[in-house]
């Protein structure tokens, strides 16, 4: 027999499920800065650049297998190879490789990456609707400031407890963003996101194993799923977010709702996103740009002796791996990452493969580099003094690396980045036509420019 | 940037999640008692029942209506209809059916309704597969006592904080049962649990809404997908249910990681499941079975002067509305029980109609019942007197109803339950067949015989 007793319940809890629902579906089209319009150009371009990039990681490979025993129909694009599905498998396999590679996207304050869950789940469903470039533009802001707004009200405290964050927000953003995209009213936009409230994805435990990409995957096909359950008259709690055996109270003890209106239909969190730069865990990025700060001034590896690296203790703990043994090892290396720097000013997916990282003259210069722990330096920095063979110091601080909502990367760095990761996998002329159909989305009449370019059927 | 917070975490627990792949994987057919393996019997029975009695309700009217978006391949069957839908989605419709009505079996120590995702899961795969009805009943054994040992293990924290904890531990057990109607390996099916773990669904705040029955059918689909995903290579943490950030730890503060293994192999959960006589709460039964013993020695709603009832305060607490005004409000209405058992000797679903509810004879007998509370009477039981219009008073103690542990619905009622229930949607000669099929499942060559009958292609 099950007992009354509540666990931390604030039965009082304002009606943001509804709030969250009348942005989604009256908020004007377009209603936003031009920064913010460009921004998620930005964050839908860098989105299709990673799914493009990893199409044919095995992840991919076993999703596509698993769906394919569903017979299903071909209403959808798979980012980056030839095959379709039906919407709800395009979602799922499109949030899979985008988020394969750790390289898409980064909410910084709630370290979400909002536009796996997001942009997959629009995708697939602008395929089949046949919506137009500004209706998936709007649909991804809004989306992606339901998932942000939710993160901001629940992190710390969820993400600490184990939720992966990226998945549990991610569903909600998704069926916001679908909502949407299917025009729906109030009402419906409301039961959406209650059907969504009942679906978080996602536990730390999953990450370094394929499991941690497929939860921006599911949470991209159960927001999408949500929406269509929601237009088809299903029904969920108008106050499943906040209610005090809701979403928010069940999963997090923090609870801030005013976090969710703040600014509301003003502010938009997709306007914080921000881009790695680097394929590794972003506590190393100031390193690697420092160390490419050293080979502009064209310094040498032949030239070094020695490196002097301080570091916030954080940086070691997480990516202290001194003599790593393939690329996995490698993106918990800030040893290794400042090697790249150096040694070919970059550090992609291809400076994280088996063979880069057991290049002799990698694994030479690695043991050269001295990593000191200094607190009084902020995770987001890096101090590094090159002693060279002939005696001169050099040395270069990095408060703040590229790529950090500080120091954005430029325009022209995400495409250069879209075209590494991409141009593999589908080719040049591809890739240039992806890349304009991306910029020119807010415009275009329906997606069949990015999906023509951007997938090889 | 993410700290590294630790909240009630153990990093030292048991390999649970290895410890179930491996029953999964290994336990030999029909490796159990004939108590187990009729009690396997009754619970597809019970589950076909519910699913095909709320087959044309309108939770499952928009799930078909969402699925259809996807034009999804006529793969299995949705139960009481004509339609087919790739296996996903019959899981997800047949789930959803299932436990529209609140009429689906019970596992009393966890309130966990076991069969709506396990079996759901198990027909719509094995449709697929052609498995034997042999491997769908070793399955559903099996998937079941996975299900209700994670429930053991967390109950009643993780049920207290907001979870419904059919959906949140249904997606596991769905996951094992499909591991094993696939004959995944040890090490596979670890990984479709570790799949599963990053899954769980639903939240109490749902109660009263769709999103209810949903959570049962979204486990079903989860668990389904999380094992062909594994199948075909898809990977997980081998540690997902048990890690310090992974499932259990997340979700529940309560982890008695004994549950998992105490007679593992040997206890099996199903043995205790239990199955609704009647169409509302369980706190209610007590009071009709006492009023339906009442009736059968002659007594008349004509002869009553008036009921005297005493209960367990919980019991008025949950189901004290005193003059309900429609179906819903009558399933939370102890006087209204009382008058289906005098009146009528049954409470189905028909009795909760908005119509029964409201005739004038129904609302004349329940201003007669006069309930009070007793905390010496246990909430599994009820104290009534029938005091007649010739001064007689008629005495009935009913210690545990109809439907619990102790007394135990007889299989003929749960023919006759299941009668009522199809009856009215798929015709006599479709539920006698569906009947005989579900007792031969053990036997069958195939689920052929269950899905031919009781659906209505």
């Amino acid at each position: 027999m099950a007992r009354n007793t509540k666990v931390a319940a604030d039965p009082n809890a304002p009606p943001v499920t509804r709030t969250l629902a009348k942005l989604v579906a009256t908020h004007p089209s377009r209603g936003w800065s031009d920064d913010v319009e460009h921004q998620a150009h930005r964050t839908f371009l860098n989105w299709v650049g990673c799914a493009i990039g990893a199409a044919r990681h095995d992840s991919v490979e076993a999703t596509l297998a698993a769906l394919a025993m569903m017979k299903p129909s071909p209403q959808s694009s798979v980012l980056g190879r030839s095959e379709k599905v039906d919407m709800a498998g395009a979602a799922l396999a499109n949030g899979i490789s985008s988020h394969t590679f750790d390289f898409d996207d980064t909410h910084l304050r709630t370290i979400i990456h909002p536009a796996g869950p997001v942009a997959s789940a629009l995708l697939a469903l602008a395929e089949v609707t046949g919506a137009t470039g500004r209706q998936v533009i709007d649909a991804l802001v809004l989306g992606v400031d339901v998932s942000c707004r939710v993160g901001n009200m629940m992190y710390p405290e969820h993400y600490d407890r184990g939720w992966h964050i990226t998945g549990s927000t991610g569903t909600l953003g998704a069926a916001a963003g679908c909502a949407r995209l299917l025009s729906l009213d109030e009402a419906k936009t409301t039961m959406a996101l209650g059907i969504a409230a009942s679906q978080p994805i996602g536990m730390r435990e999953q990450f370094g194993t394929m499991t941690k990409p497929f939860h921006p995957g599911g949470a991209a096909r159960a927001g999408l799923m949500s929406a269509l359950l929601a237009k088809n008259g299903f029904t969920a709690s108008p106050r499943a977010i906040e209610a005090a055996r809701g979403y928010a109270q069940t999963v997090s003890t923090k609870n801030d709702w005013n976090e969710i209106t703040d600014q509301l239909g003003q502010r938009f969190e997709i306007a914080f996103n921000t881009y790695k730069p680097f394929a590794c865990g972003i506590v190393i990025h100031p390193t690697i740009d420092a160390a490419t700060q050293l080979r502009d001034k064209g310094i040498k590896p032949a030239d070094i002796e020695r490196v002097e690296l301080k570091v916030h203790s954080l940086v070691l703990e997480l990516t202290g791996k001194k003599e790593p043994k393939d690329g996995l090892e490698g993106k918990f290396s800030v040893y290794h990452g400042f090697c790249c720097g150096l040694m070919v000013g970059r550090a992609g997916e291809h400076e994280y493969d088996d063979a880069f990282v057991n290049r002799p003259d990698m694994v030479e210069l690695r043991r050269k580099v001295v990593a000191t722990v200094d607190d009084s330096i902020s995770e987001e920095s890096a101090d590094v003094v090159a002693v060279l063979k002939d005696g001169r110091r050099e040395h270069v601080f990095v408060k703040h690396s590229i790529g950090s909502l500080e120091r954005p990367m430029t325009d022209a760095m995400l495409e250069a980045k879209f075209r590494d990761m991409g141009e593999p996998v589908i080719g040049k002329a591809r890739i240039d036509a992806a890349i304009a159909a991306c910029w020119d989305l807010g415009n275009a009449k329906d997606v069949s420019a990015v999906v023509k370019a951007a997938s090889s059927s």
